[in-house]
């Protein structure tokens, strides 16, 4: 099968012809329903649902759906998300949707149909609340991140496994351009809010800014700690009040662990920095705050759990020396690995908020603020504050250093 | 041509079949010399001369040849030592041997025959100065670390070649288990001189110091920067008064680049530590610690003027950013880099030291030591400093705070 872009009305006939897909959904192909609803920037996404069941299919575009042919994207992304939808499922089954197939050639993955879900980003901005989010994201975090480490693999296979995911260049050099590079001069796609001029210039000429970014950008670059979504932002992840999903990690790489820990958080600071303006009478932003405590909170514990119930028995991980020795090696070896990634995770929150609001991609969090006023003020705090990530890291030792700064932040007059 | 282990009495006649090899010997295989020479510890190495020149052939062995059969080790290590070659070659062409012929099936690699070279390590062992060795080595460490480098080096293609190393894995896991695993605890193949006992004791009980050596390891296997020899001790280089080359770059990986700096800086700081017992009269671990100044201060000025000197113009390295605008951000960059090079050089330097000194693999610095009271002196003085490297970096910002630690040690009474 040589690739074809799927259509709403060709979908079903192909689909058709592929017996996991048939099975799931029941009745024949004239019995489907098939919806695009690809809201991303990128691929096709077609929900299809029949008597016994729905898929969700995606496939990859030459080029990135938003902008068109002139920006091609190569369809390979689509090889490494299935590849990282199985490496996670092994090491988180319950936060991500099972794979049903995937044809690489048609650069074609169909997956769990997550209903009721929604996206969190969405029902962030409408100011709803998931109670179990926290925990949620804390166990796909902890569980992928630290069982894909050289915490819990053995050399050699985790080595094949970096190498398995290094061809994945394209997406990441998305990340590197938008995130670490192009904020940070006049970037021909960069946009902003009216009347963030002086912080654009300010920012562009602040040389320590700059070199803490492109510190950050050298970590991203050459530390492959973890099996990474990549793309870890409110977007990614699908919520119930019961449930919560992470998708689409079609950006994913071996890199630091502090990259995935701060891109969510840095996303959940984010909404709340944009409360003022959404809902000024009842903002919900001391909520968002403790949500992103809560996160760091679950995923230190449980990383660290993770790491003293380390079965040693047969096939050690690099640093087994850390688990297999006395407690109080261990124990200081956790403390001083979870200060390591909170401090990345400080540093990459930095990077994205700031380009969130000054780079090519911005968040809904900000743009629903209908008044531009009001936006540049919610979104000129966040950008302070980022900026005091990356240069004043000292001044956060924890969470509770940081609740101060976002929460109960005055409604801009 | 499948795998069969030359001897002095095949190679001949295997190497007369290569147009490479008889071009530069000349004559015919009847006229040549043939002279097993490997003294390392894992090899075979052929010295093969003829009228118009010779060659040194290297061909690996299925197994440690020091150990023996029980010892296996993958003969693709040739294959990764031809490929180093091949690269350090393209960076740094005066400090390696020219490769004249390689041959993966037979794990066999022809190159320059080194006249009248000889090894440093010895060398030093006799007293005998060189006067261009840090410059060299310098030229070696700065050329091929930064051009193999983020700085240099397209992402892209950068990630290709950690790609195109992270097979190496079996050599890569003898410096894991040898330098950071194995003298913390009572591994099987650890000796030492008669009289550490109590040293021994104490470090596999000092936990800061495990947690120290261990937090090195994880920057070992996961910090990709360069391309490195992996390596690079005193036994590795080989010198005359005009020329320093590096040789066997068996353990080649893209890892930390304070790892090759700081395994040269360290074998060149266990020498003089040796010095006190070697020659109490004469010691000359004055010059020797003057190398490892000279070496550093050499390697960062050359190392910060190939960022200042990088062509832009087409293929730009991934951290083009540091090099493109302006001054102020570039040199701050310099300087940050450096830093973060220096303190892991010691970190790393420290793990070699003790190494070297309670794990297997000793060196003749302290081995040619034939008292061994003194001997367990100079050793007691390097690992208390190997052990300062680890814990106390913050004492050390510069070779200024070095110095007096090492230079002009009283001789052990």
């Amino acid at each position: 099968m040589t690739y074809h872009m799927l259509t709403e009305a060709t979908a079903a006939g192909h689909l058709g012809t592929i017996a996991a897909i048939c099975d799931r959904l029941g009745g024949t192909p004239a019995d489907w329903v098939v919806q695009e609803v690809g809201d991303g920037n990128l691929n096709l996404v077609f929900l299809v649902t029949g008597p016994d069941g729905g898929v969700a299919v995606k496939q990859a575009l030459p080029y990135v759906r938003m902008v068109g042919e002139s920006w091609p994207l190569p369809l390979s992304r689509a090889y490494y998300e299935r590849l990282a939808l199985a490496d996670q499922a092994r090491c988180a089954p319950h936060r991500v949707p099972a794979l049903v197939h995937h044809d690489d050639a048609m650069a074609l993955t169909a997956m769990d149909y997550l209903v009721p879900h929604r996206t969190l980003r969405g029902a962030l901005v409408e100011g709803l609340r998931y109670p179990r989010l926290a925990e949620h994201l804390a166990e796909f975090l902890a569980d992928t991140l630290f069982f894909t480490s050289d915490l819990a693999v053995p050399v050699a296979q985790k080595k094949a496994r970096i190498a398995a995911y290094l061809g994945n260049t394209a997406m990441c050099r998305i990340s590197e351009d938008l995130i670490f590079d192009e904020p940070f001069f006049d970037a021909p796609m960069n946009w902003h809010t009216p009347g963030l001029e002086d912080v654009v210039s300010r920012f562009q000429a602040d040389t320590p800014l700059r070199l803490a970014v492109q510190e950050m950008k050298a970590r991203f670059l050459a530390a492959p700690e973890a099996l990474l979504h990549g793309d870890l932002h409110t977007g990614s992840v699908m919520v119930t009040q019961d449930d919560s999903k992470v998708i689409d990690p079609e950006f994913a790489f071996y890199g630091p662990i502090g990259f995935d820990v701060g891109m969510i958080i840095a996303n959940l600071w984010l909404a709340a920095f944009a409360q003022a303006g959404l809902r000024p009478d009842m903002p919900h932003d001391g909520w968002l705050v403790e949500q992103a405590d809560a996160l760091w909170q679950d995923f230190a514990e449980r990383f660290a759990d993770h790491w003293r119930n380390l079965d040693l028995a047969d096939k050690a991980g690099a640093l087994h020396a850390l688990a297999r020795q006395d407690d109080v090696l261990r124990e200081a070896a956790i403390s001083a690995r979870l200060y390591a990634i909170w401090r990345d995770m400080l540093g990459f929150a930095g990077c994205e908020i700031i380009r969130r609001i000054l780079g090519l991609a911005h968040v809904a969090d900000f743009e629903s603020i209908a008044d531009v006023n009001t936006r540049a003020k919610c979104e000129r705090q966040a950008l302070s504050f980022g900026r005091a990530l990356l240069l004043e890291r000292d001044r956060f030792p924890d969470m509770a250093a940081i609740r101060p700064i976002i929460a109960s932040e005055p409604v801009p007059a």
